[in-house]
């Protein structure tokens, strides 16, 4: 029996729902596996970037003639080394993307854009002789006036980034402007619904640029023969994307780019793009020799991409018997220096949670001078559930509800309008929801802080939070070898277990101990094209490519047994893996492997899939439990029960694994991330001694509830687990600490000095 | 319009039969190939081989104490490190091994069979520190007498290597011998076939041992991670086959070894089995550190597999007007210190050209005390052709008649009984023969030597060769880029070109320009089971698999055009490359890419097919002046005309490049090639200075004709033509030294001191 059901048969799995040791778990622990920067070859040299110290300045004048001229120096390339790319524009899968910013971002023109925007590269012996080059290239800048964030880059006399910008989307106004564009979108008869409110709760809220916190930096080693042939091995979540991007940039064929996928240790979603890679590809291009590229901690905070930061206001109503009847909300997000903040999908996503019978919605992609921001977790919908579900405790507070029966009241389910208006297929939020408000943790009593915390106060709080989970492309093979022993090969990098749930899936489809499937993430010219590792997309949409890839080794099989038996395939079937005949004659596959070479030869399964339809969003909440200082301002988070309804949970660990990681970083973004710039637009924190991310001594053990409220439209009821855990943290926490204080805190991060003056003002 | 035409329409290739520049050239010849000795990894040790002085002894003691405790020396293994296998041959795909001989000739246990067998192994942290602890090692040694020949091993008082060893096939005898084997083959009425016969020759010869003589020594990088898990990077014709050798010799499944084959510098049959792996991955594995291994020239010569000594006799009878009537041979070839020449296929292919009435082939395989024979370029054929080829010749001068008219009038053809009794099909034969007899190398007459050369005598010889090809496994896919670019995937380690006729494949079938076909070669775990590069197989049967896949490709790229027309997939068909409806509507595959994603995701064409039943032989010529210096005896190669079925030359430029160098090769196992041993049994010219192989000023450039008569069993006619042009240049050279110096040469290497001493014999 095969690992897929038919609806409504509760399937009977041997291996999916277990939790076998991960297949690279040795090798990363025992540190043998091969990051970007463990990568070496023969000849290879070592560059650095020069970066801008100035957050928005004109480049009069670029001299790298003292470093070209350096000993052990190979090549130098600026800005105008790129080809020149017409703005614009273009549409690549399914994404449009503006390669003209792209590629200013990698090496700046005409202006710099923020501290850190790099300007030029230089390759050389070593990686210090590259640095002390750097400090050879005489710029000459005009500094400009800078917008450093969301108010300053829309007030009327704000410094203009880009002088030809004009809002797409907005009212037609042909005047300079950082709005990059503007969306409104409304459903139902909002004044109708504020009318009918009993309670209208409307409030703003700001939040921080916080960053991805991945503990490797981006890098890249680039091989480019003299015919131009280029190969990258570099830390990526998307190998495909990284080659489209850079063929692009470069005005290269893709067949020309291959991309060797090394260990990623933690992307989310911030290694999606290019940053070194069309560097490294010129100056090994120009060098003739392999040059190897890594971010220090410096630039990784100063120079890629963080997510936005976002001025926010929502205003809700409902009516005494706790209906939420309409929402009306603003948001602002920055994009950093180039258009394309995350502000449509978060701002959205912040509302799926609740059936609204009319909504208005608001948006603006604003530029800033910061880094370009990238995608982290839940794209956008941390920040705007943060404000979402601040209101909607604070609408329970006010209708004297349990904020959990407020939203169980309200809560989306099958049939209820997203809100960009299609229904909603079968959802588990509701299911969620009773499980929180059941939990121990939801009913059992808060108890006082510890003698010693007589300053601290607790208080618990709820949130939830929505993610649409991605679809996008997957290609899968699944290679049976002569021993019965099984390889599945796939393009999706794995960065949180992906790799294990691949091998899962074939070794349940064929019937193999999960330890002798053998999962390999090969590069992008020895696997059919397969979209970024992002989106929560992997396990669900990379994970169904491997299911039908192994279908299709199961097929094989039986037509290679039948024809040994000389009967036809409909007579043959699968049974505990061995394929039977009909009168109850077995191979196994092993055998049927090993004589493949007389009946046809190997037996490879392959697949192919859009995931487009298959696709289907899950929901997550958090309860927490705080202790706020109210001497120092310091929260603790006591303790933290995560839930989520995974669709089906594959390998349970992982996905706990998921929720407890996705948990922390929201905690991180609560309570203490922020980047600090001074007046003068520099960066004052890029280092995580400064940026203060959670560690585990600042954390309780994180529970974590899973659900399972399978996705109807794939065979395994995957849904996608990777990026909701993160959206309720900040609210969670909010609501938490007005509980335990009273006080509403509306601005991330909720770091003590904030807490403190919050309190102060209460007081 | 694809590139497979049905029998009888002459195809209108596009790209096939065109010379493009090879994909991997620049990378070759700019140094910028990743070799096996270029693969570097952090922490990585090196390793060297303990190798016997003696040709046969016991090993009474080994002590590696001494070596282990030297500082940086981090592991030591011996024989006894490697798991205990029982005797006997297993059946691994097509091919019977006996796997305890294996890995006995790894490491050796009890006893060393020849000088250079590896007894121990030593990694540390340089190749210096690890040679200076094998001299640490202490060995007791008994040494036993050794046989070091097939007459010596033969002779009734031999020292016999394996006291178990039985004579497999022969008469049943219960004496240890070695003789490991033997075969008799009879067809037709030999004794009526001499009756009938106007003239008999009868003559003995023999032929030393020859290396294949590739310029890149074995290497390999083993990594073992600490749950077991291991990846090979090595120098290899099979990767599959290292991974299941490995695996077996070590007990491990196939899942558990991924093998990364590099880049190649040559193999020509001798880099088919394992030597270094099984070593360097129980030293990684004791180490816990990757190991690298390199051969010395010294290693490669003494222990790495050679091809066979040979005695031969033949008699061939026929009748005045040139009718030969019947063959009796004799074939002794030596295996080395285990079983397994080639006698077998080596034997039955000296016959293959010609339609004998009646023959007996008798061949024995015999153990003696020197490296286990491996592959080597149409593996026993060159040796025996040598025989069978000069014994034509000699009937010819006995007849009277022109030695191709003698040739053709006895060719084999469509319907021939090959030896082993099955029917030819369209073979080429015929149409060589013809094209030798019509070329003006053999209709020119021989000019004198120039005028310097009085002591030269000229002469002009024939010979022709037969190989059958092998068919085996192969898999590949095909990927379309969203650009339209074209990826191909195989498991084929590239030794002659290769790459390039698959990429030229896939871009005749997809109508693409050829270097927007990427051809890559994958490592075991990213594409499915394919069998060794060898066989001459590889542009046939791999070849085919990547047609198959881009048939594949095409299939569905008329799927996803007719879904977007709404129509079905049969009113589509494809031109120039692009997607036609009825109404005359085109799409390019690069449209359909680029919009895949939502049509059903990615495009990629899959095959894996077994190629026993397509594989179809080949036969090649060699025309050959030589100057014979009768003062010195030296023979120089002064004109030389290869002639070759390919069946269908994809890249005409690679298939001359084989003949070449395969001409090449057979010149010098002709002239000068051959181990030399003293008498104690230790090589004496392990090195390439007193083991002389030909180089480019031995030689005259070496014209190549090609003649296509096609394979029907292959959509694309393709026959293979790596192996068989090493075949004629031994017989063709001696029947040249005949017609200059009226001396019949019957041993190789016909080097200078042997034909003088021939020469002053017939004096």
């Amino acid at each position: 029996m095969g690992a897929t059901n038919g609806a409504g048969n509760e399937p009977h799995f041997q291996i999916l729902g277990t939790r076998p040791i991960r297949h690279d778990g040795v090798e990363k622990v025992t540190g043998q596996a091969c990051y970007g920067a463990d990568v070496h070859l023969p000849g290879m040299l070592h560059a650095k970037v020069l970066r801008s110290p100035h957050a928005h300045a004109r480049i009069c004048r670029i001299d790298t003639s003292a470093a070209e001229a350096m000993p052990g120096v190979k090549a130098v390339v600026v800005g105008a080394d790129l080809p020149e790319i017409t703005p614009g524009f273009e549409q690549v899968g399914e994404m449009p993307i503006q390669f003209r910013d792209l590629s200013e971002n990698v090496l700046a023109r005409d202006k710099v854009f923020y501290d850190g925007h790099a300007l030029a590269a230089v390759a050389a012996i070593s990686p210090h002789v590259a640095e002390e080059a750097l400090g050879r290239i005489e710029v000459e800048y005009e500094v400009l006036p800078a917008a450093m964030d969301l108010k300053a880059a829309m007030a009327p006399d704000a410094p203009i980034l880009h002088p030809t910008m004009r809002t797409q989307g907005g009212p037609p106004k042909d005047e300079p402007t950082n709005v990059a564009s503007a969306f409104q979108f409304e459903r139902g008869d909002l004044a109708a619904a504020f009318e009918k409110a009993d309670v209208i709760v409307e409030r703003e809220f700001d939040t921080g640029t916080v960053h991805q916190g991945y503990i490797e930096p981006p890098n890249v080693v680039a091989k480019v023969d003299a015919d131009g042939q280029v190969t990258l091995w570099c830390s990526t979540q998307g190998p495909f994307d990284i080659r489209g991007l850079s063929a692009r940039l470069l005005d290269l064929p893709l067949s020309k780019i291959r991309v060797i996928p090394t260990e990623i240790g933690g992307g989310f979603g911030g290694k999606t793009t290019v940053y070194l890679e069309p560097i490294a590809i010129l100056l090994a291009r120009r060098s003739g020799r392999p040059v190897k590229m890594v971010m220090s901690r410096e630039e990784v905070l100063r120079a890629s991409g963080p997510t936005s930061g976002s001025h926010i206001r929502v205003k809700m109503g409902a009516t005494r018997d706790g209906r939420i009847t309409g929402v009306d909300c603003w948001f602002g997000y920055e994009a950093g220096a180039y258009p394309g903040s995350p502000v449509g999908p978060g701002g959205m996503a912040s509302l799926a949670p609740y059936d609204f019978e009319a909504l208005r919605v608001e948006g603006y992609d604003v530029v800033v001078n910061r880094p370009k921001v990238s995608a982290y977790r839940a794209p956008g919908t941390t920040n705007a559930a943060f404000a979402v579900e601040s209101v909607v405790d604070e609408l329970a507070g006010e209708l004297g509800l349990d904020p959990i029966d407020l939203r169980l009241c309200n809560a989306s389910r099958e049939g209820t309008a997203a809100p960009a208006g299609t229904a909603f297929g079968p959802i588990g939020l509701v299911e969620l929801l009773e499980a929180a408000k059941a939990h121990d943790h939801w009913t059992s009593p808060l108890v006082d802080p510890p003698a010693n915390g007589a300053t601290r106060r607790r208080g618990r709080g709820f949130a939830c939070g929505f993610w649409f989970n991605g679809g996008l492309q997957s290609s899968a093979t699944v290679g049976l070898n002569p021993d019965g022993t099984a390889t599945v090969v796939t393009g999706s990098p794995d960065i949180g277990g992906t790799r294990t749930a691949c091998a899962m899936i074939a070794a349940e489809e064929l019937g193999l101990p999960v330890d002798r499937v053998r999962p390999v993430v090969a590069d992008t010219d020895s696997i059919g094209y397969t979209d970024v590792t992002g989106g929560s997309r992997v396990a669900m949409a990379t994970g169904l490519a491997v299911l039908q890839a192994a279908q299709d080794v199961k097929q094989q099989l039986c037509a290679r047994a039948a024809r040994g038996w000389r009967i036809s395939p409909d007579e043959v079937h699968i049974e505990d893996g061995d394929v039977v005949g009909p009168d109850g004659s077995r191979k196994t596959p092993a055998e049927i492997a090993a004589s493949a070479g007389r009946t046809g030869g190997p037996i490879v399964g392959r697949a192919t899939l859009s995931a487009h339809k298959i696709a289907a969003p899950s929901f997550a909440g958090l309860i927490v439990d705080v202790d706020v200082d109210v001497e120092t301002g310091k929260v603790d988070i006591v303790r933290a029960t995560a839930l989520q309804d995974a669709g089906r949970a594959i390998h349970p660990s992982y996905v706990e694994g998921q929720m407890q990681g996705g948990t922390v970083q929201g905690i991180g973004w609560a309570l203490n991330e922020e980047y600090v710039y001074d007046e003068a637009g520099r960066l004052q924190n890029p280092g995580f001694l400064d940026y203060r991310m959670p560690v585990a001594n600042d954390l309780p053990m994180i529970e974590a509830v899973i659900l399972e409220v399978p996705n109807p439209a794939h065979p395994l009821g995957v849904r996608g687990v990777g990026e909701v855990p993160i959206v309720p943290p900040p609210g969670a926490i909010a609501n938490a600490i007005h509980r335990a204080t009273g006080v509403r805190m509306r601005q991330l991060p909720m770091s003590p000095p904030r807490v403190l003056a919050a309190l102060d003002d209460a007081d």
